[in-house]
């Protein structure tokens, strides 16, 4: 859910939580002291496995080159979950299985023509936003009007002035607040223009050369009332400068597809514990993509570490203490639908869940983990973060963010790891049709692979559990501090 | 004809012609005697006239904005021509008048669809390249081989291998002596493909997020045999590796309009000289452009400071001692088509040329005159060049360019001057969908506007010219030292 990442992200780094909110206090001394040269070597074990000769890029080639683009709802995501499962049966994982749950499916089918038709003849580069509908059959053709508010009263007050019309939103305005909050009203506003009878809604996107990433124009799943197109910058530009001096006209068309409610898949598989069986700790990614792309820094490079990471540890020949559950999620892109449905499935499991490892932040080089905003876990897991050190992997980040599938592990109150990634050069390429596996860094999806599997490792092997599960009171400190409060409130997703 | 640009570009930086190679010297001392304060005045005036309130950018807001992309031979250019024949008319311009010369007419009709259909199903980004035929009306649908010659007689032995199929070109061993040479064969090697029962061509860009750049797949304006479509850098990237493993197949339809000979329009303007009205100076551009955009830098700038240095010299009040001739060109970016033709008719009035002066480097800050090879005009270019220090416009570089409409100028041994212009980010919009206003700075536009007004009319205005006509022997010397005479001569345009 790479849209909200830009949005909700909402960082306190250097935040230190007062101990008074956490709370248990965890008994940060003597974690390793049983066996810290055993650990070691296991760590050291896993680093030469994965960095010599290992199969992270070889996953993500398969990912990315073989099933294509894994749009959740669609037959090549859940190719590549029947594929991933495979893969953990034939390293030997325990449990290996597909976790069904619902959504609305959606799918590209003809790309999108488009033109302005006055005041110049000229090609306008727009696509369809995800989890809207086609454009009826001969296309839509009107003369363009802004959209200002999103306020369906506002909308209804002027139905003589947008029927039959196309709507570009001026940014400027609806944005004003905050994009998510604009989201949060789209699909009403929508509903009220489909009803007064315009015809489509154009958001412009901000790249040079027209680029245009794929997202969805409002929150939830449901397939919008009206086509909604994004639309490239210069012609943005170019339609907004000409509205100034009077009417534009233009037209497109493109087909969707939109099936209704279908069922997608989780995959799942574990390692089990030899002392603890019943305590895991879970180790996931997204295995869903976009389709401008093919999905490899978003988020091929993710899942293709959780593989590699499932390899190298069952290739160990000798289970860890506790379980190690791994997970590739569908539908993160279209709001962490796979990860907050296994939560649901599994709320009487999490008193039993001893920490979430996240990998989703591209394919950047990884300096370590963010701790999102407990100090406990900051503390406990300070020797873990020593053993990556010569990796450049040790940085622990107060940082909390709600944007990827460790996000509704927090609002159970569950120890969440996301890991920590030079996001430089991640919005280059990020939902676009760049974002293949030329831009991946071997090195670099090797490197994160390490650090996932040196802490998952010793994280299920430790004799005591990495640090507790929160209470209510303490989570909602945390999202309060986060500036996450308000908005889990009016989205329903924290009481 | 920016393609070119690329390849013909061949710097000469510094390089200083020996004397011996200039066939008369010039003159230089006491250019400006007669009445310097006078010159200073009225450059200083030009300068003021177009800095406050020019009409720069408005002439490029209405030839983008308006008129949009002037592709030759559209009738978006034609528009264009005729309201520029009509703004220097309202300038006071006299002899003002459109100028015919024909050429193969070619219009993009419908934008490009394409998609691989195996090993994944995918959506490719394809455009037509320019000046080749469309696809068949249910489009093209082959499997893709590789093809790494233009040779016609390999091309021959393979026919077993390529009947039927897309041909994806190799740039290592196509371009491998250069895209130049390669083009030169390019049309020939079409037609064999073509013979044999291929379907079509592509030739990969390699550019970031699959943009493509506008531009031909071969020399000359015949409508190539095969539809050849330039393909975008990540998906060819996609292709290439997938052809590894197997057959790649690919599918794309688009539309092209190919009326055959039509004719196209230079215009032409003068402000007739109060002394010696037969000699004339040239001040040119290119009105043309390619269509992804709508040519604000790659030529509407150029155009754009033609006319606002029209507009500034005409509202001075008093002719200059020459004439000056103004001149917008079609054709350029299909090579240089509407220059050459007015060479051809003008043929007996270039003894009566003093100099050309171009601008076609795109929309940076100018920083002065390309004085091509010439050191005779080095030197009598100084004292003007001298006016422009407090405009960072003072620079004289010896670079021999045949890459825009001055070239064949070089032929005719007339001095010509090509504005030098900062061209760090020129490729960042270079023929892509982003050549648009927004990115045109202000300043450097009527800076530029500025260094070309007065150097236009010094030269029209100082008592001698300020370099003599070249013979055959010296211009072939200048094209020797800038590695141009091989290439001119294969192509038959030097003997």
């Amino acid at each position: 859910m790479k849209k909200p990442k830009i949005l909700l992200t909402l960082l306190i780094i250097s935040l230190l939580l007062p101990l008074s909110i956490v709370a248990h206090q965890p008994t940060t001394t003597s974690s390793f002291a049983n066996s810290p040269t055993d650990l070691e070597q296991a760590s050291a074990k896993l680093a030469g496995s994965i960095l010599v000769n290992g199969q992270s890029m070889k996953y993500l080639q398969t990912l990315t080159d073989r099933f294509g683009a894994r749009l959740t709802s669609t037959k090549a995501y859940q190719r590549s979950a029947e594929w991933a499962a495979e893969e953990f049966r034939a390293m030997g994982l325990k449990n290996v299985r597909l976790e069904k749950f619902t959504m609305d499916g959606w799918e590209r089918a003809v790309s999108a023509r488009a033109r302005m038709i006055s005041p110049i003849e000229h090609p306008i580069i727009l696509h369809s936003m995800g989890w809207t509908p086609s454009t009826p059959p001969n296309g839509v053709k009107g003369d363009v009007v802004l959209l200002k508010d999103f306020s369906v009263d506002k909308i209804k007050a002027q139905a003589d002035n947008f029927k039959g019309k196309i709507l570009l939103i001026d940014p400027a305005t609806i944005f004003a607040e905050g994009r998510l909050n604009a989201l949060m009203k789209a699909s009403d506003a929508y509903m009220a223009l489909k009803e007064i009878g315009a015809q489509a809604v154009l958001i412009p996107d901000q790249y040079e050369n027209n680029i245009v990433k794929a997202r969805k124009a409002s929150l939830g799943t449901k397939v919008t009332a009206l086509p909604i197109a994004a639309l490239g910058s210069e012609d943005n530009q170019l339609i907004r400068r000409s509205l100034e001096k009077g009417t534009v006209t233009i037209e497109f068309h493109y087909e969707n597809r939109t099936p209704g409610e279908v069922q997608v898949d989780n995959v799942i598989a574990e390692i089990p514990g030899r002392e603890k069986p019943n305590e895991w700790i879970l180790i996931g990614a997204h295995l869903d993509s976009w389709d401008f792309g093919t999905g490899a820094q978003d988020n091929g490079s993710g899942s293709a570490t959780v593989l590699e990471v499932a390899r190298a540890i069952s290739s160990l020949g000798q289970a860890p203490r506790r379980t190690i559950r791994f997970a590739l999620w569908g539908g993160e892109e279209q709001g962490l639908l796979g990860s907050k449905a296994y939560i649901e499935a599994h709320k009487s499991d999490m008193d039993k869940c001893i920490a979430i490892l996240n990998t989703d932040n591209g394919a950047g080089h990884p300096n370590g983990w963010k701790v999102q905003g407990r100090n406990d876990v900051y503390e406990a897991m300070k020797p873990i973060s020593n053993m990556l050190k010569n990796l450049n992997g040790d940085t622990l980040s107060y940082e909390v963010s709600f944007n990827t599938d460790h996000a509704y592990f927090i609002l159970e109150g569950v120890p969440t790891l996301d890991l920590l990634v030079d996001m430089t050069h991640y919005d280059d390429v990020h939902h676009k049709s760049s974002d293949t596996i030329d831009k991946v860094n071997a090195h670099s999806l090797a490197t994160a692979t390490v650090i996932v599997a040196i802490t998952g490792y010793n994280l299920a092997e430790q004799p005591q559990s990495l640090a507790p599960r929160l209470g209510h009171d303490a989570i909602e400190e945390i999202l309060k501090k986060a500036n996450l409060l308000d908005f889990l409130k009016k989205s329903g997703d924290w009481k």
